[in-house]
């Protein structure tokens, strides 16, 4: 049975790993970390954890930390790339759900996120978690940089098609649209109620930082390199991401044969569903759960592929894959804790 | 572990309670059975299943039910009073999430339900299964009459302040809200996305079928036999009940007495929280749980007590209760299955 | 032609009053006066305003202000208390759509506001804005203290009846909800789409600061004096109030005299509605316009009448009874500027 | 004064078309006309309408048509290829917001409608409503088929890109979303508030019936001829349409290109706005009103430029732009009866 630290417990990204530890049967103790809020008692801030989580938020111990099974960081930018190197070497195993970790090339994490990156020489012990295409080097890794939610999206849709050779790579677009959540629990005009809802937005054009890491692990897992383009939407729902990306089929590729290979690459998967037969995919089909579902449609008269693909955001887009990445590490199934149907209604 | 029947699969209390047994360690076999769309493969009507639940619904089969340890009915009123007297006194359990067994005078449910009632000597055989109140009875039973969503959230909030004597029973007022989901999955113009969102609602005022219901349970548990005036609204969401109450506090009771009295009755009872401190209770605080959240407030300008309870109409006010009452019938942790953390974000 | 002043442009009650005068038939300039943002462009900051108000926020200056027809305050409480004043006989009609000159009794202010009151003699000056109970004093008046959004909800459709004895005034109960405008554009936790968004919440049970503005108007119009008990709730939707109050009738009062009532009453208003027939009442019916819907029905197992009426808090409740007021005060029509179907879908 | 009417007033096109001419300072009355309801008040079946419009709805009577100066329809397909062509020649002008006489080539309109297209002498006589494009044609025509919701998004943004050679249009790829109330009032599962709240869908792909229209636009004002790849999507609020669309800019075109040539393609034209500066755009921008905002990104690692145009569906994606035709048919003011501040908050 598993001690477990969860660093930055009082965002959402913390609130969803509470959620989906606390019913892990391999994980016996939780214990909740923050810069803010230290001794206050977790559910006097949200109450709907009265009855489940009591406790007190602790303040940030390294020799605590250090005795701890597993530390989840669910972390502003800047924050783990200071935390985490003093760990390096212990016992716990760490999972860093913030992108401190993701970009190999120092330089583009500071153009993209502007903030000072981690020594390099601590970038190289990180494992990019995306655990349907990674699991080896995660099984053995002891920190894991836990993929962005849209990169997730992305990533276990396109993968397959562009290491088959199915889909060109040199001209990809990606149409991504994400539910507020996605935003944090930080207070601003675009998360202000009266302001978003009803509203659609579309944000941070060819700028957001989860491009660099799409780019990047498609170079690493399809050994492909073109720029793609990248835009990001804010839907007035809370969890919830689609990602509709556009590419040319190559020559004679039919949409059976992209089926096919979805199919190929995801058996064993159990959380990767590919959806042959559909009129119409939505968010709402994994509400709640680390599935991805994932569909396509070649469009003849173009040639080309709408590849579709919905994830929970704060699931299978951060705390669900975590979840799973421990596992994975720990060598628990891959499900432990992550079963479930997904909320629809 | 238990062979589970589900009549009436294919509407909202049938996906939700399939959602709670998929989860529950004393369960392996749960069948679907619907009067419509036999043989279809019950994740291609609902998505968010495939891969979970790919089997074909059934037919609904006398000899098949009377097999299984446990049949839950979520079906529109006037069904079970049909379709539940043959399989009284053979095997199976009997959970009725209709209203057909809960009035036990037929003719308020004549009345109010303008439906023919079931015959009086079933009515008898039935147990109404408001679990916190009625565990004996329940435990015996083989029939139990689930309880509506709203008399659930407002009598699991009134009933220890009226057996207590600290509020009036001659003068309550209940004005209850309820999300969408509660009108289920038959199309509608007041539940049409264009017409609901952003639209509050009031509707069948002094109308509800729930009414009698109430006041029966009143009568039973409390002793008390004054009419009640209630009014329900549709609140644009999706899930979610908000029972506000109004009664006139006894003499000399004062709000800490309330609060006492809520916690001693509710001592032992896992799913029910009573919420001390607050500026604001939320429906989401117990959003895809089993919990009932309960707040009081005395206003001493007026000697009047404004209690509020919210509950997760799908869940504590349907499929959660009814998976709530099997486990005290079979004798299982009165939990088992319905543990978890609310989804608040 | 007037030249127009709002005050505290940058808040919803500033933006609805542009919205609602920028189509006034004789209102031909509106300057926008602020104490945050002074020269910058409006729509710069609103970007729906492009094209229509690219204008700069003008820093308040009392010359300037003493120089306009009339002047507009949509500010937090404790603001106008201190500007106002010097503007008191002077050329300019004074509206003040905050709190600071609608409580008569200065103790009253500073008990439910919790803040320093205006002098009480400057009090004096100040009409009460309840545009179809005060036509004749507003007519005359300089300065306008333009109602709450719940008070002009309850006091709509309770006064016509209490004024004609046919409900009980001592027992009133006001359950009422808004949609989250209300809350103003200040970021908050409680208007944080994540957590608002399905999520149905109660708050200031009993704290509320229109508490004592409904009693008042209840005394100056009914000369009733009882307190009332009155909850509110936040519902997850931008625009709409709905009251729902609760009152015995008294002896022999049926439900056709109350809507009779009601028709006389309002008889030469044009923008209350008496909904007689109605399956459902909802805040759409109103949406973006001034009108109030009222509709009532009498429970005759318990003889309480349950009285519902709509707004839009941002209009009725505020903006658009302030410009209907100022059609008082200059003798246009009073439906100037106001006209319009709502927007329903 | 003009005197209207509506056929198919019931539906929410309808609907919007009574909000509008309502207002408009030509036209002093407006018949409706149904298919169904004939009879009854129209009040009794839209509740927003009480008071303002409490007349019956009238059958369809070609002798009554023939009479008025306008006829607008908003009826299904398939409706006024049989209705319009007995009016052709007649008195009534005639607007068309169905797709009936939008498709120039019959077998187009049978492939992507499915049903029998109108006769080919009656389509030449229909010219394409696109206000802002073909305001010479359209003042001199007696029917216009007035633009789909999609098309006029998509057309608005990219033909001043096409037309001037900055993008290519080769490959161009649309990524449009959609309010629910562009699927009308026809209950659906996927207009259903339980299953479409919180949910993002993806449907129709490749599929939609709006494709070849904009493709025949594209060829007729900007000489262009490859297909599009075209995707729609059903976003959780109920008006508003954002279309994103992907061209690659031809050489050497800097984004101050773009916006040079939009910013002079709209001058003149009240409703277009370029919105240059923007970190977020939105449909709330146009919320209730008939503007279309328009943005443009270069993204310079892809030389692909990312073009974001967002309408309110109902009125310039509909009524609105049908109300602007009917001013340029008659001589009146472009903006005559649409002017006015989106509803933003």
């Amino acid at each position: 049975m598993l001690k477990v630290g969860i660093i930055g417990a009082t965002g959402y990204g913390g609130v969803e790993l509470l959620r989906l530890l606390d019913r892990h049967p391999d994980v016996d103790q939780i214990s909740l970390f923050t810069s803010s809020d230290e001794g206050k008692i977790f559910s006097s801030k949200y109450a709907h954890l009265k009855g489940i989580f009591d406790f007190p938020l602790q303040s940030i111990d390294m020799g605590v930390l250090a005795d701890l099974d597993i530390v989840f960081a669910s972390t502003p930018a800047g924050v783990t790339s200071n935390l985490f190197p003093p760990l390096l070497g212990k016992k716990p195993k760490l999972i860093d759900l913030s992108g401190d970790f993701r970009l190999k090339d120092p330089q583009d994490y500071q153009r993209w996120y502007n903030k000072q990156p981690v020594l390099e020489e601590m970038l190289e012990a990180s494992v990019y978690g995306l655990s349907e295409w990674n699991r080896a080097a995660i099984s053995e890794a002891q920190l894991i940089a836990n993929p962005g939610c849209y990169p997730t999206a992305v990533l276990l849709s396109l993968l397959p098609l562009l290491t088959s050779g199915l889909i060109d790579g040199n001209s990809i677009i990606i149409d991504a649209k994400s539910g507020v959540s996605g935003a944090g629990n930080t207070l601003s005009r675009i998360t202000h109620f009266a302001e978003t809802n009803e509203n659609l937005l579309i944000y941070k054009l060819h700028k957001h930082q989860h491009i660099p890491e799409i780019e990047q692990a498609i170079g690493q897992f399809a050994k492909a390199s073109s720029p793609i383009t990248f835009t990001t939407h804010l839907v007035p729902m809370t969890r919830g991401i689609m990602a509709t990306s556009y590419a040319p089929v190559t020559a004679n590729v039919k949409e059976k044969d992209l089926f096919d290979c979805l199919e190929a690459a995801y058996e064993g998967s159990p959380f990767v569903r590919i959806i042959r037969e559909a009129d119409v995919v939505g968010t709402k089909q994994v509400y709640g759960s680390n599935y991805c579902d994932i569909h396509v449609k070649v469009d003849e008269r173009t040639n080309r592929a709408t590849i579709v693909s919905v994830i929970d955001n704060l699931v299978k887009g951060a705390a669900g894959q975590a979840v799973q990445n421990m596992n994975i590490q720990f060598g628990f199934e891959e499900t432990a804790g992550l079963q479930g149907v997904p909320l629809y209604i």
